[in-house]
């Protein structure tokens, strides 16, 4: 039995609430906030104690790990204090928004070496993980193409667009992850470009809503990214992965798996899930499991610091790309 | 080439018009019809020569066979007068309403033996003689249940309905002769039953617009049909055929092969197409192909009159088990 | 939180001890078993007390309520028990082999009313639900046809067959369940018929392992079902309910979702779920969630002994039926 | 009826001589190839004259319009003759493969202005028209993807790769062809990038046999095209228009339409068919009806040299982004 310490008690948070006290092998202790008051309405709901001194904490000998679900400016300095008290840590992702910043947290974890897991929390789904599987263990051979479709119902409010780091870093970053994943590789050279054609505010932000990626592999196989902020018909997630020998593909998933046939449309399915919570909600749950297998067979944990480094080096590329219109090689 | 002479200047013949016209081997030589004007409205359409004169038509050097598409209660006479006059006879099912004068047809033609084919046109469908070979060279081993769908858009003119010898004769029977010719054998013993839910004349009449039937084949395969007079989404053509080793099934068609995702519904197709005239257009085609190359061949035709004779007494029988509330034995 | 003694510590009991364990809102006390030992196997796996003295069991306060989990031809005598006792019980499906004992535990319930819940846990299954509640507020409109396929991958032993009131006591029995359910109403009149193909000690045993069963509604709504003893490609389950309007149909399921292409295949997705454990897994912990919900809102859980009794009473007509060779009226 | 003289009588002539000879309108009257004996080849399947002196093929009355199959570096000189003899001109796609020897056709044509028709069949499959119809009449709303997929079953002789114009020339002008006219836009900036995966023989060449394209169109939509010349399960061709309401996709093509259920896969269908001959084969029939009727109407036909022109613009421009590694806009 894990004992757990959420930092954090927003959205996030409240996602890992639930999940942690549904997990067999975990238990919420504490969760921390700056703002006590916020961390007594999720320890309403999911138990534990609400604290906002962070030391105190990390200091309870019943915390056995952390789950860092704050906003992403606060990651660096509590990945830090966790790190420097000895304690595991599951980081929601993106690890931070630069390069600079990101190599202070591996710096840190280099220094106090704890076990250390990043939210790449698609890799834990069901699906993808069995796409990933397959050929990984080269059922359709080497790859040719690999695409990645993620396409988001609307477009969030602009005040969170205007600081998550741009559409690359906030939404991409996670088929860029996948894409590094599946492959077993990272791009040498990427291009994107993007438009604004859903909310003005964003273009108006230097932002884009709407995004192609190309990633190109050192073996030769070619990644695809497309990202909307928009979609008419739900959260559309799709994997591709065309190899020598076959191609291998995910299906969209949905509340409801009735086949409807009536006077206007035939072998209709619902729309589509509404978006990452209710698509992904199982892959939270697994990567949980992971967190807390990996620390009980003393492993590092699947999606390390050194992946967040990478993914996030590409999304960097990605948006340089876009703003340059030409081809950039990350920063690895 | 093969001179045709076209029995019949009604819906049915012009279905058969076109094709005759399309296919590269036969040849419109002239068109019958006791009402001549009726015939001249083909002629003018298809080419050829009109006639109200039986005798003359057959008698024409010029004509190497005829296609019999007449109304049901005149196939008897018409396919006595071809056969007499050795000409090779293609005639749209069924033979006759009555087992009795079905007889009478396989005496004339046992009398005066010319290559017969009776319009089972399904079977020369492509999806259906697929299906049919891939069961019968044993892809998915024995069969254990034969399941066959058949749902027409909207209930014909009552009047149709009256004369068309009940709903299993006039429908199911396509149903039962793919089964027979898909499962190579024919039922021991058949249950049938039927509401009235759609045309409440067509239960006056003393029919049914919605019915199921189940066949017993001496392998132990048991056959299903299941037929309506009404469909929301256009002409539900299904075939299931399920083995020891595997299942195949044939798919629905459109007009249109599209998948549209919107906000109401994602991964929909179209209605189907309308009905028989446009889902089985290509099979009259293969039909008439099977028919010239029998005759070129010196092979009988694929669907013999022996087939429509055992057809029309298991449709006989299942009307006969509506009626009764009972299985019965069909009488070959 | 609900108290549960678990009677019962074979196949079935396991099916639910975990889902006792997993469900919020239920708790394991104690595991009945006249044979301790097997009681005890049970309770080291899941917790609680291990007893083979039922008096004690039903006794102890702790106990809330009942699920019995035990052979079939022990169901009245527990259900009798229980019900003197006060306790709320879940009885898993088929309540017994024969009206008459079925009848008497009616009659028990009846005497003490307690709140009692059959297992017809395929009604809690999300597709089936979600299908049920769109045909019950008119989705389709009226029924036309409503359909359920469910074979199962191999035969059972022998010895397990034999014991089993037969394929359509056993099996069908849940189809018959479902469609009386979806319907609304129930059959004046059934028809089926059945073949042995898989294992012959099934035939000599008198009982089939193929069966087709046509039920006719007393609306017009006609149904069918067909079971077999072996598939191929997996544990094959589905519905299909065709309307005046429309049509709705569920989905087979697979522990992998991926579509596979290959120099052989295209579209391909795996075998399905092997068979009811694994396919209707989730249906067993909505079940006794209807259970423990219906207990605390004081209501009668939705899958009633008279549903039951109605079920078991049509498949004994189907059995009458395939060996009468005749159309039957259910006994009810 | 429009007589029709065939220049070419290589593997191109061979695709459109049965599509003459199938077409109400159309007859074949002569073929010209240089090599007479080829020419004589082809007569003797599909009737005319054969001949090797194009100025007498042109002058000959019964002539009423040239189809140009020879190979692309002959195209220009037999469309400056047509045009000079007066006759319109259906020539296979590419018109050429450098900018300055279009233009040199454009201004022939411009010269002599005869209806011009470039064979860019693929815009009248059925499938590909009804997509494009339902984007233009703004079923989807505004595009804001549109996604093109092309991969071929095997690489092509190095030889025919060598004189191709390149990978994008040769084949992905297909995919450009149709992006333009179903968005209804031409690109402002391309990005291509390829690799070498499948014959080394190709990237010694200096070619790509993997490739992917990025187009930025005006209004803000992005295409993809994603082509290979090799793949496992036959021709792949899709097309996917993401709008603002909703997505349309096409799906591929089979030969056998049957679903397959066995032991180690479900609701398999067949391998696609295996490449353009097959997949497109209506889609030659259809353009030579557009052109045929285009005549008779007094109307310029679908795909217009100018269209011929903008395509090549564009691919031209891949083949640079890919070599440079970087975004170009095409040389409109």
């Amino acid at each position: 039995m894990l004992g757990i310490a959420l930092l954090g008690s927003g959205r996030m948070a409240h996602v890992y609430g639930p999940k942690i006290n549904n997990h067999p092998d975990l238990r919420l202790v504490s969760v921390f906030n700056p703002n006590e008051s916020s961390a007594e309405k999720a320890v309403e709901r999911y138990g534990g104690t609400a604290s906002s001194d962070l030391g105190a904490v990390l200091a309870d000998p019943a915390v056995d790990a952390v789950i860092i679900a704050t906003p992403t400016n606060t990651h660096l300095e509590y990945v830090e204090a966790a790190a420097k008290a000895g304690k595991p840590i599951y980081c929601e992702k993106p690890l931070d928004l630069t390069l600079e910043r990101v190599d202070r947290c591996l710096a840190a974890l280099k220094a106090n070496p704890v076990p250390f897991m990043l939210g790449f929390n698609r890799r834990f789904d069901p699906d993808v993980s069995a796409l990933q599987a397959a050929v990984r263990r080269g059922e359709i051979g080497p790859l040719t193409f690999l695409m990645s479709w993620s396409r988001e119902p609307s477009p969030p409010p602009i005040e969170y667009v205007k600081r998550s780091g741009g559409y690359f870093v906030d939404a991409t970053i996670h088929d860029i992850d996948l894409i590094c994943w599946i492959a077993g590789e990272r791009p040498e050279e990427v291009y994107a470009t993007g438009s604004c054609l859903f909310d003005p505010a964003i273009g108006e932000a230097g932002d884009a809503d709407a995004t192609m990626t190309v990633l190109k592999m050192p073996s030769g196989c070619i990644a695809h990214v497309n990202n909307s902020r928009s979609c008419a018909y739900g959260f559309d997630q799709r994997l591709e992965a065309f190899g020598r020998d076959g191609m291998i593909q995910t299906t969209n998933q949905r509340d409801d798996n009735l086949i409807r046939w009536d006077g206007t449309r035939t072998e209709a399915r619902e729309p589509l899930k509404h978006f990452f919570l209710e698509r992904y909600d199982a892959s939270f749950h697994h990567a949980l499991d992971e967190f807390s297998r990996a620390i009980a067979e003393g492993r590092p944990p699947s999606a390390a610091q050194e992946d967040g480094r990478t993914a996030l080096a590409i999304a960097l590329a990605c948006e340089r790309s876009r703003l340059e219109g030409k081809a950039i090689r990350p920063d690895y």
